[in-house]
Formats: C-alpha cells, sequence, structure tokens
C-alpha cells in the first residue's frame, strides 16, 4: 500500500469520516478524569479528529471544532517556548529520558535528586514552568503561552478556562509536593504557587482539535509556521521535541503507542491527543474517555486507524 | 537540506569515509567492556561503519569487515524468530515500555511480579530466549539463530565466538540471578542453564558491520529480505520491533539516542549499533569503546553524523 | 557485673562524670546540623548528660543545664498528646514498623498510599501533629505540648524558640513536599502550613538534658509521672511508646543503637538522644555534633558507656 | 502486677495450660505455609507452648514435644556460629538494621550493592552460610549445627528432615536469585548451589518448642549454657544477636510485635516463634498457621498473654 498523500484531501476526508462513524458505534469508551467536576462531567460520547498537512488546508470529522481542556498537551508549548528562550541550557534541569514510572510518580525525583527525567511528565514539566518565570510573571508567561497558540492557530479567541484552572489549583496536592520536593532539592527557583499559578493555567487552555491540529503543524514542518513561514524552532529542535513526544509523551504507555501507532504523540487527561507525522502533517483526535493509563481510549483507537488506512508509521511503511 | 538518497552511492562513500575519518582523529574513545577478558582486549582504535540499502549495494567504511561480538544486539534476532514462532502470545510474557532503569535491572522485575518490562533489556531477552526452547533445544535455537543471520547475511561463515560464551557463562552471575528470579515467579518454563546456554552464546554471535548492516535489512524494508524477496516478518511486526528499537534499544539512554540521532536503534556492549532508517536503509556502526551508559562512545557520534549529513532523522527532514 | 542500681548515687554521679571526662577529649565529635543557621552555630564542644531515675533525684554531668533544640525528640510528647486525644485509632492513620529509609524519604509514602512507616520518621510525625489539630488550632497545639513538657520537667520557663522556628519553617521545603502528598493521599486534613506551623515549633522547643529526661521519665515509670503520681499514658501505652522508640527512634540507624546500646532512644538533629531504661530511669546525653545517620556522634558513645559501666541493655545482662 | 518469677513454676504451669486451653478454642488459626508439600500438609489445629528459665526446669502446655519445621528460626544458631568463628568481621558482609522491606526482597539487596540489611533475611542468612563455608563444606556445616542444638537441647535425635530439605532444594528459585545478584556483587564466595544446600539444610530441622527453648536459653543467660556453664557467646554478643532479634527478627512485622509484645523474637514459616526474656527465660511457641506476614498467627497471641500474664515485656512493668 503507498502511503496517502495530503494532496489527496478527498480521501482523506472519507478516512476520517469513516473513523468518525466507526468510532460512534463503539461501546467501550474509556472513563472521563475524575478528579476536577470540570472534567468530570464532559459527554463521553464525544469524538473529533483534525489533519493539518503542513501543505494543505485543514481536513477533520466529527466534533473537531468542540473546544476541550488540552492538559498535558500544552506541555509541547510550554517546552517549545522554554527553548526559544534559554535553549540548551534547559537540559541541565530537566532529563529526556522515559521514566518507566507513572506520569506524577515521585520516586523517580527522589532517586535521582530532583532532576525530573523529561519533560512531559509532571515534575518536568513543573521545571519548565519555573524556567519561564525566570523572566516574566506567571501572567505574563499564561499571555505568552496563549499569544503562541493563537499565532500558530491563527486564531485570537483561544483562552484559558478559568473555572478548570481554579479547580485544578485547589486539588493540586500532588503536584505542589512535587514541586516543593524539587525546591527543597534546589532545582526550582519562583516562589511554588507561582509556578502552579503558571502549571494549572496553561494546562487549562480549551482549544479545539482543529486549533491543536494547526498549532503543533510547526513540528511536523521543519520547526516553521507554514501559514506564515516564520520560524518557531530551529529544525534540530523541532526533530528533537517530535522524538521527546515519541519516547514520553504518553505517560508510562508510550511503549505501547509507539508499538501499535507509530507516531510521535503527546497526550492530556483532557482526552486530547497531538500527533505528529514528520514532514506530512500535524493530526489531534479527541475523545474524553481516558483508558487506566490516563490515554484517550477512542483517540487511541483513531490513530490506529488512521495510520492503518494511510500507511504514515515513522517506523515503516505497510508493504 | 533535501533527504540524501541511496542511490547516490557515491556521495554515500564520501560521507562514511569523511565520518570514518573524523572517528580515527578522536581521542576520547569511551572504555572497553570489563566483565570479561575477551572483551576487555579488544583494540579501542578499531571502527567500522556499513550502509546496506534496501535497493543497493553494500556501501561500507572504516573496519567494517572485521568480527566482533554482536552482543545485545542479538536480542533483535532472537525476538524476530520468537515473533515468527509465538506470534503476539510473546507479549503476554514480556512487556512493551521503556524500563527507565538500567539495562540489568532487578527491581523492575520484582515490582512487576517477573515480567520484564520489554524484550531489549536482559530480563526480557531471557524470555524470550525461554520461549524459543518451547519446541527446541538451546543447541537448536542457537543453530536456528545462526540461520537466521546467515540467511540475511547471505554468508554461511557467521559463527557463535565459542570462548566468548564460555567466558560470558562462567561470569553470568546477575543474568543466572535474574533467570531464577523469574522462574520464581513462574515466567520462565525452562531450566535456567539451558536458557543461559542459549543466551550466552547468542550474544556470543561474531559478525562485521556489513553481516550485521544486512542482518538488519529486513526491517527497513516492510518485513522482507530484500534480497530474496522472502518474508522474515509481516510489515507491521517488523515496524513494531523497529517501534521496539526506537524506544528501548539503547538501554538506559534511548531517549537520549532518539533526542542526539533520531534512528530506532539496536546497541550492544561489544560496541555494536544496528540502526534502521525505515524505507531506506540499514546502517551498523561499531567501535568498542564505550560510554557510560554502556552504548558505543564513537558508533554514537557516527549516527549523530551521519544523520547530520543525510536528513535520515525519522523525526523530520533538516529544513 | 551486677546491674548499677539507681539509689546508689554517688557511683552514678562517678559514672556520669567520667564519661563527660572522657568525650571532653574526643578530637572526632561529628558536624552539626546545617540546614539552619540557628543549628550550624552551636558550638560543637558542648556535652551534657542527665540521669532521671524514677525514684530519685537528678544525676548529671557536663553541660546539662544547656538548652539546646530538641527537633525530633518532640515527636515523644506530640504522640503522647495524640495518644492521649485519640487513642488507638490513631494507628489507622500512621503505621508501627521501621522504615528502613532515611527519615525524610518520600519513596515509602508513595508506595504505601500516604500511611507513613511509623511516628518517628518525618511524615509520621506531621500527621501525628495533624491529629492534635483536630480539636485545636495549632498555637493551642503548641501551648499543649508546652504544657505537657512543663508539667514533666516541673519547669515553666520552658519555650519554643522561635528564631529556630521561623528558620525552620521558611527553610522546609521537603517536609511541605510530604505534607502536600499526604494530603494528596487523603491522610491529612488540616491545611498544610496549619500542620507545618505546628510540627516546626515543636520541633523548635528548647530544653536542658534535665529538663528533657524529667520529661520522658514517665516512659521508665509505667506511664506516671513519678514527681506527681499523675498518670500520663496507661502503662500498655508506655510500653509501646518505648517500644516505637526502640526499633524507630534513631532515623536509619535504629538498628545500630539497638546492636550497640541496647536501650529505647528517640534521637533529635539538635544533638539530643533520649533513653528510656525501663522501670529504672530516663536519660538524655547531648552534644550537637551528627554522625552521617543524623544522631548526634558523641551522645550515642556516651550511651555506649553508660550502658557498659550500669548493665542497663534491656537485651541483658553483662554476664 | 509483680514480674511474674519463673521459680514459682506452678503459677506459670497455669499461666502456659490456660494460653493452651485458650488458643485451642479459637477458630481463627491462619494458614499453613503452602510452597511446600511438607509444610502445606500440617495439621492447623496443632499448638505448643514451653518455657526454659535459666535456673529451672521445662514448663510447657499442649503439643510442645512435637516436631515441627523451625525453618528462619534456624538463622539464630547459624548465626552464633559464624560469630564463633570470624567475629565482627561478619558485619563487612551483612548489616544490622531492619530492612523494611519483605523478607527475601531483592531491591534492597539491589540499592545497596549487594550487602543484605540484616542476618535474619533471607540474603543476609544466604550470607551467614557463606561465611560458614569458609572453612568447612556444607555437610560438615550443617553437622556443626546439629552439634550445636544438640549440645544445647541436651538431645541428641535432633536431625534435618530430608523430605523438607529437599523440597525446599527443587522449588528456591528466589533464594537461587538472591544468591546469584549477591555472587554477582562479589559478596558470596562458595559456589551458590553449595551454599543453598546448607541453607535449606538448616530451615530444615525439626525440633520441638522445648528442645527450641532449650537451644535459645543461652541468650537469655548472659550466652552462657545455663546447663554446663559452657560459654556459647560472649555476655555482650548474645545482647547483640537478642538486640538483632528484636529489630528484625518478624520478617516485615518486627515493629508490630515489638509493638504488641515487647520480647525479641525469631520467626520461623513452620510456625513456631523464639522470645527471649532477658535474664529470665526463652520461650517457644508453635502453632502452623500463620499471618499475612508469614508469622504464625497463634504463637504470637499466645505470646501477647503470655507478657500480659508474666509482666515479662522488655519494655516496662505492667503499672
Amino acid at each position: 500500500m503507498p502511503i496517502l498523500k495530503t494532496t489527496d484531501s478527498e480521501r482523506l476526508q472519507e478516512v476520517l469520516d469513516d473513523i468518525a462513524d466507526r468510532i460512534a458505534g463503539m461501546s467501550e469508551r474509556g472513563k472521563v478524569a475524575q478528579y476536577i467536576p470540570e472534567l468530570a462531567t464532559v459527554d463521553l460520547n464525544q469524538f473529533g479528529i483534525a489533519i493539518a498537512p503542513i501543505d494543505g488546508p485543514l481536513i477533520s470529522a466529527g466534533d473537531a471544532g468542540t473546544l476541550f481542556s488540552i492538559q498535558s498537551i500544552s506541555k509541547v508549548f510550554s517546552l517549545t517556548l522554554a527553548l526559544q528562550q534559554v535553549g540548551a541550557s534547559l537540559w541541565q534541569r530537566v532529563g529526556r529520558e522515559p521514566s518507566g514510572d507513572p506520569f506524577n510518580s515521585i520516586v523517580q525525583l527522589e532517586h535521582e535528586r530532583g532532576i525530573p527525567r523529561n519533560p512531559f511528565i509532571n515534575p518536568g514539566a513543573i521545571i519548565v514552568a519555573d524556567v519561564l518565570l525566570e523572566d516574566r510573571s506567571s501572567d505574563e508567561a499564561v499571555n505568552d503561552l496563549l499569544a503562541l497558540c493563537r499565532e500558530l492557530s491563527d486564531d485570537n479567541s483561544i483562552e484559558v478556562d478559568a473555572s478548570v484552572a481554579e479547580s485544578e489549583m485547589r486539588t493540586g496536592s500532588r503536584n505542589r509536593a512535587l514541586a516543593h520536593f524539587m525546591q527543597a532539592e534546589g532545582n526550582l527557583n519562583a516562589p511554588v504557587e507561582d509556578v502552579l499559578s503558571l502549571y494549572f493555567r496553561q494546562c487549562s487552555i480549551a482549544m479545539s482539535c482543529e486549533q491543536l491540529a494547526l498549532a503543533g503543524r510547526f513540528l511536523a514542518a521543519a520547526g516553521q509556521n507554514p501559514a506564515t513561514g516564520a520560524t518557531v524552532l530551529s529544525a534540530q529542535r523541532a526533530r528533537r521535541v517530535t522524538a521527546l513526544m515519541m519516547m514520553c509523551g504518553s505517560y508510562d504507555a508510550s511503549g505501547e503507542f509507539a508499538f501499535r501507532v507509530g507516531l510521535p504523540a503527546k497526550s492530556g487527561v483532557g482526552g486530547g491527543i497531538l500527533c505528529i507525522v514528520p514532514g506530512i502533517a500535524s493530526v489531534v483526535a479527541w475523545s474524553p474517555g481516558l483508558d487506566q493509563k490516563g490515554n484517550s481510549h477512542l483517540a487511541s483507537i483513531a490513530f490506529q486507524e488512521l495510520v492503518r488506512a494511510t500507511g504514515w508509521s515513522i517506523f515503516g511503511p505497510s508493504t
């Protein structure tokens, strides 16, 4: 089977419609995240998918225009901002290895003296947030993140969902523990509550599949925003962020996602998954029900079907 | 920079010669593995590299014809054989996630009741060896592995280095501990010494960069041996083995290798590294000096330079 | 050698004087705790020891009247207060086993879902503090603890050292991490900062060897204050607190202390050690220099010498 | 309540009879060890208890003359023999701290480079066995252990139960793993199978409550065999072995046993528990049903009742 070209937008639309149809008929839909009311009450029956080719118009199906909480997918954008700001020196404070532990484990952190294993587990993302606060307030950092997402999505309506952020702030004891622990180890500089204020607000940004696919597209396009030609990251940095998504983007199931789907991905407990198809497109699928590892159950299945239909696995062609 | 085509073999030869020249001048060469005399006495000054394109002749430079101990790279071939034999049921006995721990750690194994995290850490490869013994003796299994390597490399001279195997067998206390531990947990069926006899002999197979590049080439070619058209694994299984190499192939530095090189790889403490460039080629670099994580120091550098020169990262083009 | 009777106060005085003399001549004195200035600047040359027999007057030597920061020894008194208040239900929230890990380790806590191993490691003492806050404010709890110490020592001058408490509060990131972590697991009810305000103030109580020996004496006297006949704890509870001191009172060196000294003990990073000789006396030795495990180096030696001279080991007579 | 004197043998006999009567009526009896047939088929309804005062005749009740497998209680005698042989140098190869982990955990061992936490967990006892093999064969070591037990019990009939030993040897994968692991770390000198042959045979010694109480009595008597006056260990060493029993003698429930009973103890999965009452007596209770931590459920209860009736807790008198 030849690899499906994004220029064949008619066939791609068929593929997405077919996936959305099949997903709609599935009874096993996972469980929505329970730790805050704003996530716990989201309708399980929703599903959306959007493809943003680097060289063509958006293609989407299902609830691809519905806003959802991007949660940990925001870690891709905060990492991008931090790399723009401090470059490679970031890697003195956070590692680049898969963690082999649940995403909020404190054990690894203790064992390795406050240096989180990678920027996509919670403690790593908290360090990235702390880096952003080196030369701005947490309000400014939130605005810079929103500005980046709005610019890439060409959509100025993107906002933080304040009620989600407040709930996160109220219930965030485990992330507080992680932050204080890293402060004890000397790896956190700003006051813990400032860092968490940024962290919880970035997680509470609400975006649709379509917006998010556009926002991630620069990673498929050698670091450039295809819409404007502007360089977001150097080609090398874009590849490296993509590599980190592959290795560490799906919590404790990153290996499973690589095995089944074969695309670099970042998931969030809001039910979204952003995948990069290098040189081809950025794709977002969303359905709020999660599997046991915290990744969207149906969005994962959607990506398996997408790769089967398109041949887009980075690990090789289908025949 | 456009991606370098393998049909431009003249340019590829230049790239390899240039890499070999630069490597020859490097003074920091790592340290050879010390645990057995046969590895400890290997000459640090050696370096070889070979590319086996899926659609063209071998290209190589340096000591690409010199035999070395393939060690953990053998795990790719034993996994291939086990998948041929038992298929997906293998995954009931070994996981598919990066381990986040050193390659011979027993901690994870205890935590997860004797199910190794993946088939490329030592305990996982011991389970794979045990699977092979389900319907053959350890002598037969060694012969089947040699037959597979010989067929793929089109070279009947490939053999186990008996003195390496004997040294491994004598000093293998930690692998013995792992095997007995998994037997205690009910995840090892054959007698421990039989399993280790196979395991240590597979690690002691001696091959050159050229032989090994040919042997791994089916993984870049949708599971088929390009020389014969024979199917070694289905396209899907080949992609999945390649994904496992990406996620778990470089011990506790798999993330670092993905970050720096961006190719699926399997390394061995003999100093070899096998990389797959899906749809393009299989590449082996070898230099016996290891870094602190047990991967060849100079072979890793060689792959960074190769990807820089060719644009072969699976995480995206260079510009 | 017969066991030395406390009624032979002349001989006991000789023993203490002899110990103080020998300690004075020792050049290896350990290192003072460095994490707050108030402890880091304490004079290493100080040493005091005081015995409070259950049936006789105080006997002391050296700097036995000098105030020092009782630190973790306060955990004995907060536990006593909590047992008075809630009784055996305390054990639903904290365990009774030695931890096998450094005193502020968060690993065990994660493994065991927020239930600290025992009330003498930091997270366990934080839970005990939280229990005290169930029916009083943190100011009231501090006052109750001071009242208990003053009553038992018959000395109303005992106070919290406010500057120590403030320093602890400022630098207590690791204890904050522990508290937030336990809150995340549902095992902490009061606001973290309230609990820590109590915890850091109880650790900052300043007492002398003489005061502290009197304060701990009820544990040697079947739970009764020998001075007044008042019951502090039932005889069974007093034995159990003493058993906990034996098993868990010297951080990660409790086994070593049992092995070398053979008395139930609780140490603090201020350099004090409180030992119980059941049915005979309570003894406190103090010298600010700590060993690598955080116990006073010279106070430990003093207890070895005391037991050698008196035959007071609970593990048997000397001949 | 005054402490009960062993000279009041009439009252002591009443106490034991009363305990045996109550135990006989208990319906919750624990579960026998399941890992070998010889233990799995032992009758749950048996219970025996025997007191060996240091200054008087044996007092016993129930099935105190029935042989059972002493299992881990043998670790007390192998430690005694090793201390006789190599003295304090033993402590370079095994620690003296409670483990905080299940008795056969390999995690701690990996973390601490092959040095077991104490001689009463399995890996620690395997090291002690290896020490015994420094100057004798495993057959000789078994004979020396039997000779020690026979001498102390004044009973030449004590033997290894060969069928238990064979079953242990066949099913001992986890202990094999521990031994190979320590060999990998350089802390085991003799061949693994030799060490295990000794270890499994020592665990398979069959003794009755009465024999075992006599055998342990020297620990209550400052290291001397009261029957002969012979010195088994120095008074200091006897106290230290007793201290180790207190801290580490009941697997992962040593703290609980100290808390509830207050006596130094060593338990075995055969259902026996040996307790030392320093200066007074040695006591053994036995009932084959185990609790979740691997200690005899009813023997533990028997000791709680015994201490309640006699006031023998080392942590203080009853009133």
